[in-house]
């Protein structure tokens, strides 16, 4: 062990940092091809939007300016979107920063930090980099078992994290069983309900969480512009909790960690319907085409709340996402998720689906 | 005390936040000006660069997918200008992450760390963050005193912070003095170097350290694209060390730290000389302009290697801040520094330097 390693914090040594899906770029250098799909991020297939473009470009002269430290603009913005208190909001460098703030606030290593198996890898990670103990819990059918969720809570328990859709597998909770298991818990343990795919799910059996801190005081609600609102690659999202809560995350985070051109983007995308609806109308188009041809496929996959499908494959899948990844065509393998034989799939334009469909069809037949 | 505020650890629930430069829209907002000059933030006069505004046009079209993580197009654009490995390079939300990231992977609560009288706020906003015990040296004439913060360094102390220049004194610490001072150090204690305003520097007295973590493996560099590169608003800074302090401190950054127009921006500036060349003219010609103005209306200041100098009132310097704000002139009052008595003044463009001394001059007037 070097020196370095071994003068790092303890939850760190054993880091083993997130693995992205691969950028298309990337791929395109190694194998010289000319067109790459990438359906590997959850990202959204509609590009930008019009209205972010042109804010960003009006922003543009700005830029060796600081950003507004305390995002008054968006906050006003989102606290007349949501009807909360600017008071109750945290602004994050992607929702990813909102849920670090929360560890870093009040998760020491003596703590424990709750999570179901199968969810969102950010969660281990961030529980390993403060040093605190993971308690994994059994998923159902792949989903959050809330009912063991609760039984694993403990008095040294400080974070609980819901993922809802959960990523990677999509599997959606239903609103009344979350707020139980919310009410159900001690108010010293903060549960963290990660709604990055909130805008994907039918709005009928939709979790409408955002008055809840009212009565939760322990309930951080995270929520992103990377997944339905376009906004990706310029790192926005935002914590919704009590003013108690959002006064300790907004004292930890950097005082500038959101970037301009990310608030002036944020705040145009959420005038943008038109961009919402067609993100939703093409995602549902979308999943129903992908699932089809799962279906003629005769692959199983889990339904999805969530704007991708973890399909599987039946046998190892890390071999034919190489042989994908050979044809141009980039999804993502979940063997860390101890999903082996599954394959996630970002649900694209209907081009990029069919193109992706009909590489698997001939990745399988052995073509 | 709320229960929130006593779940939070030991070092947050003591913890204040930086508190940044008032916005100029925040001013205009409030006293209904028509005209702000801000010269409160270090930030570059020029505005945006013409390559940097082509590079985020053309990267406009790509912001729903997620930045590369690995930050692999600028991090080969830095290592051919500085001529170091890639391996040695951490990309941060601005520089400030990377100071942030060094305390996240090395200190604890039982440690120390060293840093200077009247040195950059975030330096003991950082050391509280993560609940370990600051270590502030006296200044020797506004400026680190290196023999003292040498005797100050413990068995305890995990990390020393240089900043060279420092913000807000703008004193400039010569270059054999700083190699000598991180030669001396433990190699178990972590000097970060923290060079925001390296480029603004008299090439003839620079200290040229991007090689020297060749020979002190215990040493980060720290650069920013906020100042002389002009892109405060968007987020970028770096750090250069050894390739085992790097990858600790690439293990704790968010994958996708740094966005995605901030990483094009800042590799088309670095393509930017003309750019970087009048800055450097811009900002000589305004500290000429200041110093002189200084000089006349008998007021002293701090000799500065900045793009800013700190200059003494000689009478308590909030209600000159104050009266200042109230002609549309924001400067920063320096009293949490230590320096009741002097404001700083960021260097701005010809016409806003003249703005600001005839505005001092009436504030001092009593006009």
């Amino acid at each position: 062990m070097n020196l370095f390693l071994s003068l790092a914090l303890d939850g760190v040594q054993q880091l083993m940092p997130y693995v992205p899906g691969k950028p298309a770029e990337e791929l395109q250098r190694e194998l010289g091809l000319s067109e790459v799909i990438k359906l590997a991020s959850n990202e959204n297939p509609l590009g930008t939007g019009r209205k972010v473009a042109e804010a960003i470009r009006n922003t543009l002269p700005e830029i060796s300016r600081y950003p507004d430290g305390s995002g008054f603009a968006l906050k006003t913005a989102l606290s007349a979107r949501w009807r909360v208190d600017a008071a109750q909001i945290t602004l994050g460098n992607g929702s990813s920063e909102i849920l670090e703030l929360v560890m870093r606030t009040f998760v020491a290593p003596e703590h424990e930090v709750v999570f179901a198996q199968h969810a969102f890898a950010l969660y281990p990670i961030l529980t390993q980099a403060v040093g605190a103990k993971a308690v994994v819990v059994p998923a159902k059918a792949y989903g959050h078992d809330l009912d063991a969720m609760r039984a694993a809570v403990t008095d040294l328990t400080r974070v609980v994290f819901i993922a809802n859709p959960n990523n990677p597998t999509g599997t959606l909770l239903a609103a009344q069983a979350v707020e139980e298991f919310i009410a159900s818990l001690p108010k010293s343990v903060l549960c963290v309900l990660d709604e990055a795919y909130y805008e994907f799910v039918d709005p009928a059996v939709r979790t409408e969480s955002m008055h809840w801190p009212d009565k939760y005081p322990n309930l951080i609600i995270a929520r992103t512009f990377s997944k339905a609102y376009g906004l990706a690659g310029l790192r926005i999202g935002f914590g919704v909790s009590s003013p108690e809560v959002a006064d300790l995350l907004n004292r930890v985070r950097q005082p500038f960690n959101g970037n301009m051109l990310a608030l002036a983007a944020a705040e145009a995308a959420l005038t943008d319907a038109d961009y919402l609806t067609e993100t939703i109308a093409v995602n549902n188009a979308g999943m129903a085409q992908l699932t089809s041809a799962f279906e003629a496929l005769g692959l199983p996959w889990i339904p999805s709340s969530g704007n991708f499908v973890s399909v599987d494959m039946r046998q190892p899948a890390m071999p034919l996402y190489q042989a994908l990844l050979r044809k141009g065509v980039i999804v993502r393998p979940v063997a860390n998720y101890e999903m082996p034989n599954h394959l996630r799939v970002s649900i694209g334009t209907e081009r990029e689906n069919r193109i992706f469909i009909d590489a698997l069809s001939q990745v399988l037949q052995g073509v």
